[in-house]
């Protein structure tokens, strides 16, 4: 392994953690009534997961401030949220899938039932999470809970599952495949680079400067996911793979092929970061993460 | 029909129809994309329903205030937080029903999928409903996010439906029969009475008052449902009956007998109605509705 990778393993690694603690606060305990509801949602929360979501926002953040602190239960909000797309996406009536995060999914553990209820739960805590980031100021935190319930909604994350239910089997034009991806993935990738922009007040140059650097690594994302689903090991990635292309799933290399998909990728992630130039050294890591979403093999 | 009972259902469908035309006007066109989702919203959302939580939160706030306009929206969330459950309570790997509402269940019509898309979605908004409440003080709009996800999760909604699945074709106690009513339904009975003096900034002694009357109401209208489950009809409940015995559910004949527990309606509705007195006139259209939880037929 380079240097840089050693480097940004352990960055990952410390952030994951600082995170990790931020949810375990705030999340009622493991031994509280009603006790499985508790084990449920910890049990996919904490399966493992790479918390790319949280790590984009405390590194945007930290291309302009210091102070971590502010960052984390944000950070753990939005990681939450996405845990509540996985929790009810693996559900035998959408995607059913039995491994996540390289452990049994939620519901073959705990019952269909008491997934659906823990994906609820996990939406509702994203909620609460933010209400309750008393460092953050309360019209910010306004601002946030309506950004994330907008990217969450019918503009976002479900509007994309939607049309990637009701796209299932057919083929799909290079519009739709583009559509079901910025809304399923980008938006919540991009989401967690404008909250560390938010957060740190930055100016609306650098707002637009992120957002566009969001926009490439969150499509660069999708693809190699896309990639790896035929390339890639279910031992290594966690999740059964292989599967998108079985249900014949809007995939890139479904629609791309295999060879352009992997050009295309590479092409968004150097855009990406040519546009971190103007942060230099404090870009580091995010340049790191850049080549790492290339090259990820989970 | 006495008098009253006119004026009752008269303001009912005022206020429920002021309620529906913010919940409306709040919520994405049903034509606009993807389509699918807003037309299983709005199917269950204004399949009907008697607004029962909107109108306790409006008419608390009018025993202390006039300006309804500022209660709508506030009013159409929790109505919305309720629908979701309904639709996710509804699906197969729960309770499985088929009616809602009078109408074909939200799954019925759209399939599992979607409705529990359209649940998730209605959840969604209920939260960007309240963060949106320009009319709202900021703090205040926080404090309904926060108190509005307590009751919605595991020391509420969430924790009621967990035991009821836990508890089916067991033999419950008391306890665990009122452990679930009181989070399953009496916390989002007894919330919109807390929003209601939240909103008109009363003093202490009311807001202990109207969160008595709140429980009160809330634990009479779920015994009033457990009789109609067996006494009631299927044409005028607009819901499957018979259906909670059916299952070995959790309900106070049940545990209590019937007419036990028609005692124990009558007796909470009295003692809510005393609780009512300090506000004289203002307070006859929540007497009347007392009267009409104890006596409706659906």
């Amino acid at each position: 392994m380079s240097t840089k990778n050693m480097v940004l393993k352990k960055d990952l690694k410390e952030k994951r953690e600082l995170v990790n603690i931020a949810i375990d606060r705030f999340l009622p305990r493991k031994d509280e009534y009603p006790k499985q509801i508790h084990k449920a949602i910890r049990h996919t929360l904490f399966a493992g997961g790479k918390r790319l979501r949280p790590y984009l926002l405390i590194n945007t953040y930290m291309l302009f401030k210091d102070d971590i602190d502010k960052t984390l239960l944000v950070a753990g909000a939005i990681e939450m949220l996405h845990t509540y797309t996985l929790i009810h996406d693996d559900l035998p009536e959408i995607d059913d899938d039995e491994y996540r995060r390289g452990k049994k999914a939620c519901h073959v553990l705990f019952g269909s039932d008491i997934a659906l209820l823990a994906g609820d739960a996990l939406l509702i805590y994203a909620f609460q999470a933010i209400a309750s980031s008393e460092e953050v100021d309360e019209k910010l935190r306004l601002d946030f809970i309506k950004e994330l319930s907008i990217e969450a909604g019918h503009t976002g994350l479900i509007a994309g599952q939607m049309i990637d239910i009701q796209s299932e089997g057919k083929k799909i034009s290079k519009e739709t495949l583009e559509y079901i991806h910025t809304n399923k993935t980008g938006k919540l990738i991009n989401l967690p680079i404008r909250f560390g922009c938010m957060l740190a007040e930055v100016p609306e140059e650098d707002q637009k400067r992120m957002e566009n650097f969001g926009q490439k690594i969150g499509l660069a994302f999708q693809i190699v996911d896309d990639i790896l689903d035929i390339e890639g090991s279910t031992e290594t990635l966690g999740k059964t793979i292989g599967k998108d292309s079985k249900a014949k799933k809007a995939t890139f290399p479904a629609v791309y092929g295999l060879e352009k998909s992997k050009q295309m990728a590479e092409k968004l992630i150097t855009e990406a970061k040519v546009l971190l130039e103007p942060y230099g050294e404090k870009a580091e890591l995010l340049l790191m993460l850049c080549d790492f979403i290339h090259t990820r093999k989970f």
